[in-house]
């Protein structure tokens, strides 16, 4: 019941994708089980996300979306107030595969379905294939019955930007310049395709990354917004981290942007760990020629940034690091109308990622199967 | 979010199965594809499948469920209007493979999760391996976040029974009793799972369906109830079909039955097809160990009480047979209220079943998505 659009945009029908922070109905997640993306036959990882699906649904919904292989195992190992539903996928990031979805002022929703390609596809993406993932996004709009906005010949993931509800759009040059997404297009051709699949009015563009060798420098790493005119934004203040000059050049660079409403933006700066997080000397993944090695000298992708906001809460990575207490601190000033939740998440770190990546938010709004019930059929 | 429940029953906890002519909020259905039970790589069936799919979807919503690999196809067979969703199965009968829905006096829904074998097991089943298909209603209850009880060691199919509503089983011994189901249960311990199972008072048993072979006779071939107190029941009246005595029987046995309230049923009487109807002399299918071979000397069973009843609406068999008008007029005159749409299932038939084995009827109620709108979240 859900229609598929390709020759419209949702500026030219009057939809915008809403901030994080707007209310949601309900958080998509999908179920780690690839051996040689996660280790030992993923069960840490599945443990991880375990308790992160838990913790968010302390606050809303959540649905896990599982291989039919893994749909028994998965079922049986979440707490029976998860929603388990089976759906074929390459790996378990939800946030890059799953849909972004948008909303009208009659709340009406729609989604955009970009197209995927592991992150880089032929050129250095991480996994080859990925038609699952790419198809992911569609079958969960087809599931709940919402229109999507499919972009074909347009490479996008939803932690490669942050938007403020009101406009503007947050992202990285790094990652959406790069060579693996869309080579074909300019700058001023990504920004225009930004601004009119978010419906936004200005991009802000940071230069880098904390990942070039993972997404290629998603924002979703580095700075967000927490509400409209303000972000948080890594700090990292040792010199000597990989982080560090990337931290240094986002925070001082949205220290002088205004946003779409021509609002200076209110920077909160958020502590890195203190320890940089490396693989464990024991780490093994399956060695397959279709998936990034790893290698324990690597430091880990280990952001507080990558947190995800619900409704009333917010979902934080820790790491038995040092400044956990401290990124949990200063995140309940920044929200302090929101409860703040720490959940231990190095296993999914060692898979490339963190919370925001795993999950994707849907706002409330009404879906067509609402519409539905008030159709008149032939009786 | 959806509970498996093992140690009550629907009685105890005051749910019932509605009758099919109560309200219903959809239909499920499960997409062919087999092709050691569908000849042509099930493309014919397919397109039998679509035109059910699109005819009940003139009355109400429709879901078609389908294994990952035909959900490209599927997807852009089926109108946009009807909903896909990607889920594993052996094959495609939701009648037997589906949940049975149970609502209770509030309004709120719960299902049973029968044991499946694929209608006899390694006894006299139709194909191996079957487990798919057992976790079908499971799947689907999880998908609406609705609770199911579940039957492990007791064997049961949707299309082996018929309920009023109002307490009273329609069901056959040859299916029940059958070898391949529950050879451990004496009639009397199948009687009572069946009364406290669907919440009722009274168990009609005819002895005899019309397909021994297939299904071992079940009932929705050969009658069903149009609404409390009245069955329509198979009227062959030609002495050398193979029908004519089960039809018979059945006619003479419900004529002197009375129901669960006491009162005795009004039979009506619905024709057969003229000719018998056989595989065409070109019907080729996958010869695979794992599936039931068919012989083009083989008479099908082709009944039109293997209708469903939807909002408003009567969905019939046709065969292209000098009854199909009869078998409309006969209907539409037990149905004055609804309107009777034939729909030409030859190739299902071929396949081993028809309209009302395909498809799974979900009753208007309240899941336990419907109630988490209303919960209080951590917020």
């Amino acid at each position: 019941m859900a229609d598929r659009i390709y020759d419209r945009t949702p500026k030219q029908d009057g939809y915008r994708m809403p901030a994080e922070y707007e209310r949601q109905k309900q958080i998509w997640m999908c179920w780690p089980e690839r051996t040689d993306v996660w280790r030992d036959g993923a069960r840490p990882a599945q443990q991880a996300y375990v308790e992160v699906a838990k913790a968010i649904r302390r606050f809303e919904p959540v649905t896990m979306l599982v291989n039919a292989r893994q749909y028994d195992h998965a079922r049986a190992t979440l707490p029976p107030e998860i929603r388990v539903v089976e759906m074929s996928m390459n790996d378990a990031w939800a946030r890059d595969t799953g849909p972004v979805f948008l909303i009208n002022d009659a709340g009406e929703l729609r989604a955009c379905d970009f197209e995927f390609n592991a992150w880089g596809g032929l050129t250095d993406g991480l996994f080859f294939p990925w038609d699952l993932d790419d198809r992911l996004a569609r079958k969960i709009c087809e599931l709940e019955m919402i229109d999507s906005y499919r972009t074909d010949g347009f490479v996008l993931e939803g932690g490669s930007f942050h938007v403020d509800g009101e406009g503007t759009v947050l992202t990285t040059e790094m990652c959406l310049l790069s060579k693996g997404r869309n080579p074909q297009l300019t700058k001023e051709q990504i920004e225009c395709k930004l601004r009119v699949y978010l419906n936004a009015e200005k991009v802000i563009w940071l230069k880098d990354g904390i990942d070039p060798e993972e997404t290629n420098g998603h924002i979703d790493d580095v700075a967000c917004f927490v509400r409209p005119g303000e972000v948080v934004c890594l700090n990292e203040e040792n010199p000597n981290s990989p982080f560090y000059q990337a931290s240094q050049n986002a925070l001082h660079q949205l220290s002088q942007e205004k946003d779409a409403k021509g609002r200076s933006l209110k920077v909160h700066r958020l502590c890195c760990p203190k320890e940089p997080i490396r693989l464990p000397q024991d780490y093994v993944i399956d060695n397959t020629e279709t998936a990034k090695k790893r290698s324990t000298s690597d430091i880990c992708i280990a952001s507080y940034v990558n947190f995800l906001i619900v409704n009333g809460g917010l979902i934080v990575p820790q790491y038995d690091d040092e400044n956990d207490a401290l990124a949990i601190k200063q995140l309940q000033e920044v929200f302090p109308d929101r409860q703040v939740v720490g959940v231990h998440t190095r296993e999914i770190v060692y898979g490339g990622g963190n919370i925001h990546c795993i999950t994707q938010q849907q706002p409330e709004g009404i879906s067509k199967e609402n519409k539905e019930r008030g159709k008149n059929y032939d009786e």
